[in-house]
């Protein structure tokens, strides 16, 4: 008996519900089917179904109390089976509803086909789900057999990866897996907008989009969740990756970093639901990186309490706007705010492009991008504003307000500090976006990988050929890289960590973090996949495979969200300020601890530049490791002040030493990166408990570290603390590693946790 | 008065024609509109419309002599000319009529209406030609001030680059400025297809396809001809490129290369026009970089004097032939050939695949490759035979044949050496891929640099923003790979001449030449175009902007005509099988003289060893940089040498022994590609007169030969034949002189001498 009180008929649904629920997600598809079979059913009164039509409810799944409730229930139930009936559905939900009243003169044949109808048309949509099960089977069954031969522990490593986020992923994958999300080669670009924006109202449709707002608003607070979401659906296609970015986490973020509780109130429910698709404005034709001299103003008119917005010339267009050239109905629009003919910087204002019919408002201008390299999923344009007037309601105003009596105020003075601090809130975007690059070339890895282990192609005399994955050379492309992609991962964990636990005093080294994780994911994103996709061959080519997507729409990843050369030099800029900061922040006494630790580093580097040690333990020592990793952004970093301080002394101004150094200084940035994600790897390995799981971890973050070494030899040789026949040994090293971890490279890539259906390259199959 | 007889009727005629001839070359839609009119003038009797439509035969242009007589009997008849209407083609042809001929009543106002009307419509084809001239004059005018600003003879380089192929390459460009080859977007594969067809039908009419062919099959006999012609078209659209290389080299090739006589007579003319569309079926499922493990069979019936093609498995199905899925109707197979029991290695057979109409052949099954990456215009496709039949005739014979008796034999007694001579008749491709995907990168670099010179972004405070081109970063993106791509240029002209004026002797080394430079040139392109997208930032996103299509359509270059990584084994393995040859062709003498060349070799590294010396003028000697790039190939060649006998000795086999070295003899080749690059750098500059130009020429070879070896430092630093000071001062000379180049960057990519029509891309033009 149910503790709370169902009827009889809802009763008799529960076991449905419980299994449609019990891997914590209903598919789009099985909502539709179970909604409408359930509102045709005439033995159930209006209470019922509104209760059953609340438990459809994607956004709302019951409570673990419920659903516990909803077990021990069944259970009950099922000991008045006989056990043949025990695996029906039906009759155990006759026996549930039995429990709940005596009278079941309502429980006719009609009654009971109908339920039977009802299980099989849930198992229709679970066809699918019965094909998911399966292939998870195959692949727990594959992964065991692999695991029996490997010492590594697939399971511990992927929950390992998957940090706190293993839960919403497996959501997403399940979402994923809904026939409405097959891959299919759409070309045309209004075709492929429309497929990409129903599929991203079917996971707004899941409380996806709205993770990271408040709880009033359907979210979470949950950033990291979020940024999980966007990693995850980066291994479906990166189109809906993308507008999911630009609807949920530009627009919404915007909204709700900028805007305060009156926009929250107005806007953010319909944003996290894609009521209300909406553009991130800021980007403009003629000032791609350069925000802060964008032309757009944003003129205050006292007489009607009203901002006029407006584009002064062609090249003031807000350009690669997404959601502009199709969907977008209203834009948060950055531009120079003037209250009584004094320019106070930056701001966003919202402004109104189209109707909910789609019609575009007067004194809006917008142009479709067209077709671009990828991304043609996503509907770009650029828009102009012809003096647009917007109530004053429209300025976002946290960061700056404009009061009833049209005086602008800021709870920051310094405009340059206050720039700044609206641009760090929208960091979020820097922490997505080398996340679902790195799902692309995770995806890119699995796919080689698994193709290298049934491609076969020459081989000795009268022998059959080899396996391509057992060239020296293969390996060399291939094995670097997943112990990188391992690196990277851990590397934006923690960075999504810091942010997530921010104070005032930590964005700066978080935007530093930020820009300098994201050029690096990005960039090997691009290095990754065309590395798999020629590791591929031929097959590697074909649409088919995957690689041409990924290739296509992650290119753009090294660009937007900050292109990474741009990016780079904050990253140097960060490091180079922390740097004075040790130096002169304490005045004398900093001086003196500074100098202080470089002697401590000049006994360390002693140690690290044991330039004739060259033994296996010598080289995989962590402490050599990271002596290595820190001597050279110290070295790095020392240096090239000491040659911006020269020119700032000569008279250079700070742009122009700056541009003197320009080369040097983004060398600092790749060390400060490099050094990083080797911290973050040894902290990991640090961690974890199992030695097992460890050794694997360990092998990895060698192959990592030393390849990183060798790829910068000429450095470490050239500075003279790495003897040629170290520099040699590292090579050897590496090779013997790549060697050690190809063995383990199933494994290794299994432990993503792709599933094939996601995958779907028929090269990564076993057929 | 005209030396040949016309009539009068004809004689009017001759200016208009003589115009439309005088740059040599009529486009498609020049020829289509000059034949409809001329057809509908009932003043030309039926000899007289055979003549001209003759005249209109772009394939048949009129001889120089012709062309002389012309212009000769033109200026005669100009002088009867008033002042005013020596402008006019019409009333110059009026005069030249009545040269020919004292009555002249035809000539009513109603045919000077018509000859009007021509020269207008023939204006209006020249509207583009106007537009094309034009361009021209502006291109020219733009050049002269950058030529008076700088430093740089663009023409003189241009002349160099084009070496002897300028007025070919001019002839090409043309065509491509016919309005019938406008790009546009065409994302729908089948659509696509059809226009590439089309356009390779135009190519076709002009006689550029079978340029390589014998003159009585309408060829010049000309290799080099036809290669600048493949690459001119990757100016304009790969998927022609590439359609046009799979049609006329590689379908055409097989007849030409592997057939004998009477292969040619049926099968030549055809090709050439494009009547008989054929695939190259070499590559299969299983084997692709394996052609001599190929599974299809060919076997001989004496009973039927028939030959039997048979996939015998899936895995042996012809994949990825180029005409296979839509256009092909026959096809250059290759096969095991089996003759009574015995196999005697791979051979090509044709057999039909499709007739006139496109019905495919019975036992014939194939299947589209779908969408790819890139080259979508391009129609591969995989085929399977089912014992499909043919005549002994198909057999291609020149290397093995199989008599009247139903004999096998061959000129060539070692079936493996046969097999090498078959494969290395056909290396023509490995010579053309490589220039067209430098076309790509030309482009990209010409499109990158004019970009870089009107963008700005960022700057000192309180001033205007600086050009992109002005950062020492972009300076270091872009300038080593113009320097480059002229030393890449060089070398593939080098590899052409060899090609063209080779002997039965040359054949290995000029294959390991090919297989070397097209490696390095496709990952060059890849690479290069990446670079440039990536420095237009989001507008090198946009597909308007030529990128999307460069990268995606060349990124195949990588792979097919040989994958990349495996064809610089073969290089590895022919420059030690060359060095096996000095050490032991000999026998003992052989190693004396090696080691007495090791001796002088030394004495010389004592000089380029001169580690300490690192003056501007020691680093940019050319001794010093020839011996960087020699000493580093010479001293890899040993080690590897070394290493490989001693695991041959012991015990290993040739391929296990092989593999062990295998990133060592990767090294090898890299090394010995980098040597023949420079080398012909440097020749080039010897060969050059204009000491200006030299001046030029000798900045780029010190770019590429010092960039290359700062990127190869760590080796040399390694070999302690450098000191840490002697590379840093490398890396700042490299520095400086991206900067140097940097002001000449305009004259330099102008040098290309791509027409903007081609180029196309709106964020190179200077709106």
């Amino acid at each position: 008996m149910l503790t709370n009180t169902f009827s009889p008929q809802v009763a008799a649904l529960i076991p449905m519900f419980y299994i449609g629920w019990s891997d914590a997600v209903l598919s789009p598809s099985e909502v539709l089917l179970i909604t409408n079979k359930i509102n045709a059913f005439d033995w159930l009164n209006n209470d019922d179904k509104l209760l059953l039509s609340l438990w459809s409810d994607p956004k709302n799944p019951p409570s673990d109390e419920l659903m516990s409730e909803w077990l021990r229930s069944m259970k009950d139930a099922a000991i008045n089976l006989k056990s043949e009936g025990r695996q029906s559905l039906v009759s155990l939900g006759v026996e549930m509803a039995k429990t709940q009243a005596d009278d079941n003169t309502w429980l006719t044949q009609d009654v009971i086909d109908a339920l039977s109808d009802l299980e099989n048309v849930v198992g229709l949509a679970s066809l699918e789900m019965h094909g998911h099960i399966l292939s998870h089977e195959q692949i727990a069954k594959e992964r065991e057999a692999v695991l029996n031969a490997s010492n590594v522990n697939v399971n511990a490593l992927q929950h390992i990866l998957d940090d706190e986020y293993g839960d919403i992923r497996q959501k997403v994958f399940k979402v994923l897996h809904d026939p409405m999300f097959g891959l299919k080669t759409i070309r045309n670009k209004e075709e492929y907008r429309e497929q990409v924006l129903k599929w991203c109202k079917l996971i707004a449709d899941q409380g996806f989009g709205a993770l990271h707002f408040p709880d009033q608003f359907g979210g979470q607070n949950n950033m990291g969740a979020f940024a999980a979401v966007f990693e995850t659906l980066g291994y479906h296609d990166l189109s809906l990756t993308v507008k999911f970015g630009v609807q949920f986490g530009l627009w919404g973020g915007a909204v709700l970093w900028l805007g305060t509780e009156k926009h929250h109130q107005k806007y953010l429910k319909d944003i996290g639901t894609l009521e209300l698709p909406g553009c991130f404005a800021m980007t403009e034709t003629g000032h791609g990186s350069n925000v802060r001299n964008c032309e757009t103003t944003a003129t205050y008119n006292p007489e009607t309490d009203e901002i006029i917005v407006n584009s002064p010339t062609i090249s003031s267009g807000k350009d690669y706007i997404g959601n502009a050239a199709a969907h977008g109905q209203m834009a948060a629009v950055f531009a120079q705010l003037i209250v009584h003919g004094e320019n106070h910087g930056v701001h966003a204002i919202l402004v109104s492009l189209r109707n909910k019919q789609g019609v575009i408002e007067k004194g809006v201008k917008i142009e479709d991008c067209a077709y671009k390299l990828g991304l043609n999923g996503v509907d770009n344009g650029r828009i102009w504003f012809d003096n647009v007037s917007v109530p004053r309601f429209n300025l976002l105003n946290r960061y700056g307000n404009i009061d009833d009596n049209g005086l602008y105020s800021s709870p920051i003075e310094s405009s340059s500090r206050r720039f700044f601090t609206m641009l760090g809130t929208l960091v979020g975007g820097r922490l997505c976006v080398p996340r679902a690059g790195l799902s692309a070339a995770k995806s890119s890895l699995t796919i080689a990988v698994k193709y290298a282990l049934k491609r076969r192609q020459f081989g000795p005399e009268n022998e059959p050929e080899m396996l391509i994955m057992d060239y020296p050379s293969h390996q060399r492309r291939l094995m670097p890289r997943i112990a990188k992609a391992y690196a990277l991962d851990f590397a934006l964990t923690y960075l999504t960590k810091r942010f997530s636990e921010r104070t005032e005093e930590d964005m700066r080294e978080i935007e530093t973090l930020a820009a300098g994780l994201k050029s690096e994911a990005t960039w090997f994103t691009s290095d990754t996949i065309q590395a798999c996709r020629e590791a591929c061959g031929g097959k590697g080519y074909l649409a088919e495979n995957r690689f041409a997507d990924f290739k296509a729409d992650s290119d753009i990843f090294t660009t937007f969200e900050g292109d990474n050369t741009v990016l780079m030099q904050l990253v140097a800029k960060g490091v180079l300020s922390q740097f004075n900061k040790e130096v002169t922040g304490n005045g004398f006494m900093g001086i003196v601890s500074f100098v202080a630790n470089r002697f401590v580093d000049t006994v360390r580097e002693k140690n690290f530049l044991n330039t004739n040690n060259y033994d296996e333990g010598h080289l995989r020592d962590p402490g050599f490791l990271s002596d290595a990793f820190s001597y050279r952004l110290q070295d790095l970093s020392v240096s090239a002040g000491q040659r911006l301080r020269k020119f700032i002394k000569k008279g250079f101004d700070p742009h122009n030493a700056f541009l003197k150094c320009q080369n040097h200084l983004l060398e600092v940035a790749q060390a400060y990166v490099d050094n990083i994600v080797l911290q973050q790897f040894i902290a990991q390995i640090d961690r974890c408990q199992d030695v097992k799981v460890k050794k694997t971890l360990k092998l990895l973050c060698d192959l990592y570290a030393l390849h990183t070494i060798e790829q910068n030899k000429g450095w470490y040789l050239e500075q003279g603390c790495m003897s040629g026949s170290k520099s040699r040994a590292v090579r050897r090293l590496v090779d013997k590693l790549c060697k050690e971890v190809r063995n383990d490279a199933l494994c290794l890539v299994n432990a993503f946790g792709i599933p094939d259906a996601c995958l779907a390259a028929p090269i990564a199959g076993y057929s």
